[in-house]
């Protein structure tokens, strides 16, 4: 199956917002074993809209449309799509009741504009928005498949994975294509390629490994279609084992890298750890502010190993709550290997952890001086016995240097607790 | 003059790469007064890069092709280029010589490839990259422009701002197109729409309306462009000042909501007022576990006036740190106005701070009640004189539920700050 992805909003075609929605379908359509031939963005105008649907239609077998189905004038496409098939549109009372259900619930009027968003297409199937006020719509026409989605990241993702995905499977009973993935953490794709080099050279044909990069992280995801001889079992089950083996390998190879697989993060992984091992785990954040306690406590169920984060980003609250001394701070800075080392005993003290983190650095853009340029972190590890600490030095972009801060701190804390540092 | 873009590679296809060049452009286009009609992303095929350039042409003056320049086999753009406008490729001896001075400079032999890299198409006007390798080249067919350009962003972006602006306007002395944006926070896209309608449907037509919403808030965008009595002044300055007008409008119907303009963001909008009174701000968080502190932190400078957070995640910790009493929580519960009252009154203690918001709400998926269900948040914000409390009922979803509650968090200190809480 092909698909043509056409994302419908002008303030895409003006750059005030990046098109992120087209990156995830594409990665998901292609995860699914569907091919993505192609992708446009036009203006919200009934004309661009056609036409860009009309190229898609010619060059693939389905066409998504996303966005322009907010409630507002300036989005055309629910009556450009009714218009384009011919289709009335009526009152569709399951989607009104849901979204006057909604609106009960945190106790407001429902808005006029319920009704304009629940007037819809006859023609339509109707794909049910649980998580917000637009629904997906689905129309065919002459063998091709139209999908429209709200633009909303979020609920563009649930209405994708929850209806559009499991109803192309069945529209379109592909090929058998299988994914495996393994999470790596703290080395860049040109080192890990280095490393497993005859690995991929020795991969069969019908075998592929793609990196995924991310801030600290890479994805490497093998993808395995049926080979020539066609010897895969209808089940797929020659190509699972297949891939299990060549995941094994891959593994092996990258023992100091590698942390989960598939949809683990480094927080879920660390926080499963913390788990069997029954340790509470607290954090004590200068240049990170709250980042690391965000990325800990975004695992549902983190109150069970979490109690807390100190964010201390002045130097009164460094003394005051983790009982770093004064003069530590004077002689040595803030970013320094005996501050973070002090604010990690103080985390353990104060927040009565068992391990702690603690985070100082210069996330930029200023602040910065030759000896310690914006950039550089010194992070800190340790529990009762024992604490570790490491610097690195980032780059100059502020966010960036928070997320890798981030990265590299859980990560430390995950060698740590395997005795690896 | 009406610009289309067409981004070139597999890679965005299968969602390995986000196309952030291709919003960059378009801000930049736009600024110009130069509209964007559309864009596409294509594979790294001859078919495919011919089709989406005539497709491009037949709705734009100008189409802007990124990506596909490099050495390698599975660049094709130059090629493609070369035999569609008709052009032998000669080795361009400028180009080489640029290549082979950086190779020069860093101490490295000349690569085989860089005699590729400078081959070109005798037709095409070359524009040269002084920051990397590929330069971008200008061709005219039928009275359209075509630019190719490569697809390293900050190759592209010195090509563009260097080369290309200055020659498209050169050759389009164009039309002026103007962009307003009013930043507003705690209402819904439905619900602003019900309250401006009236303003909104008395916008002339050269003058257009768009909801940008996101979790929370929702930018309002005034685009406008010349009107068909042509009464805007060379340097626009009838339509700009219509735009001020329009914009002082719209603000004064939504006094409540409005925060900011253009590219503010409630977090920085926050951190003037706050340095402006000279307030030292800190945050007491339980169900965002550090996300508030972060969006504070995430503005440079926030140090002047953020001494820290507390991330109360545990019972324990809100009564030690905070001086949360006991009886409190035993008795109302963690998510009880009683407990961010006294969450709120202990930040201001204990981070030494003139203001401070506290919360605590169930992020869930799990840890609601029928009388407190899942995305049940309670907040509080105060000064030494007076507390004021809040409670919202977000969603289910975790994540969501986390950044709904800094947003409104951050909104009711900057209400607080406002004297209107």
């Amino acid at each position: 199956m092909t698909a043509y992805l056409l994302t419908i909003g002008d303030e895409i075609l003006i750059g005030q917002i990046v098109d992120t929605n087209s990156a995830w379908m594409s990665r998901q359509l292609t995860l699914c074993g569907f091919r993505v031939v192609g992708k446009s963005s036009v203006a919200d105008s009934a004309q661009a809209i056609i036409e860009g649907m009309e190229y898609g239609a010619r060059q693939a077998d389905v066409v998504i449309l996303t966005g322009g189905l907010g409630p507002t004038k300036d989005d055309v496409t629910k009556e450009t799509l009714a218009d384009y098939f011919g289709s009335p549109m009526t009152l569709h009372q399951e989607t009104y009741d849901r979204i006057a259900a909604y609106f009960k619930k945190i106790g407001r009027p429902v808005p006029a504009a319920a009704t304009i968003q629940a007037t819809l297409p006859d023609e339509a199937l109707i794909l049910p928005n649980k998580v917000g006020s637009a629904p997906g719509m689905w129309f065919e026409k002459d063998g091709k498949v139209y999908i429209s989605l709200p633009g909303v990241p979020f609920e563009m993702q649930y209405l994708l994975e929850q209806e559009v995905l499991p109803m192309l499977r069945q529209r379109f009973p592909g090929s058998i294509i299988a994914h495996r993935t393994l999470l790596t953490v703290g080395e860049g794709e040109s080192n890990i390629a280095q490393r497993i080099e005859s690995f991929e050279n020795s991969l069969p044909a019908h075998i592929k490994l793609a990196y995924l990069p991310s801030l600290g992280q890479v994805r490497l995801r093998l993808t395995g279609s049926p080979d020539n001889s066609g010897t895969v079992a209808p089940n797929g089950e020659t190509l699972y084992a297949l891939l299990d083996e060549k995941m094994a390998e891959l593994k092996a190879l990258l023992p100091d890298l590698v942390f989960g697989i598939e949809d683990d993060s480094l927080e879920s992984v660390l926080g499963k750890m913390l788990l069997e091992r029954r340790l509470q785990f607290g954090t004590a954040e200068s240049c990170t502010g709250g980042y690391i306690a965000h990325m800990i406590t975004s695992v549902p169920g983190s109150s069970d190993y979490f109690p807390g984060s100190i964010v201390s980003y002045s130097y009164e609250m460094k003394t005051k709550l983790l009982g770093v001394r004064p003069d530590t701070l004077i002689k040595f800075g803030a970013v320094s290997e005996e501050t973070v080392r002090e604010m990690a005993a103080g985390a353990l003290k104060t927040l009565h952890a068992d391990v702690a983190l603690a985070v100082s650095g210069i996330a930029g853009p200023g602040g910065g001086t030759d000896e310690k340029p914006v950039g550089t972190v010194w992070m800190a590890v340790g529990n009762r016995e024992r604490i570790v600490a490491r610097k690195h030095v980032f780059g100059r972009d502020r966010l960036k240097n928070i997320q890798l801060t981030g990265v590299h701190g859980l990560n430390m804390v995950r060698q740590f607790l395997l005795n690896k540092l």
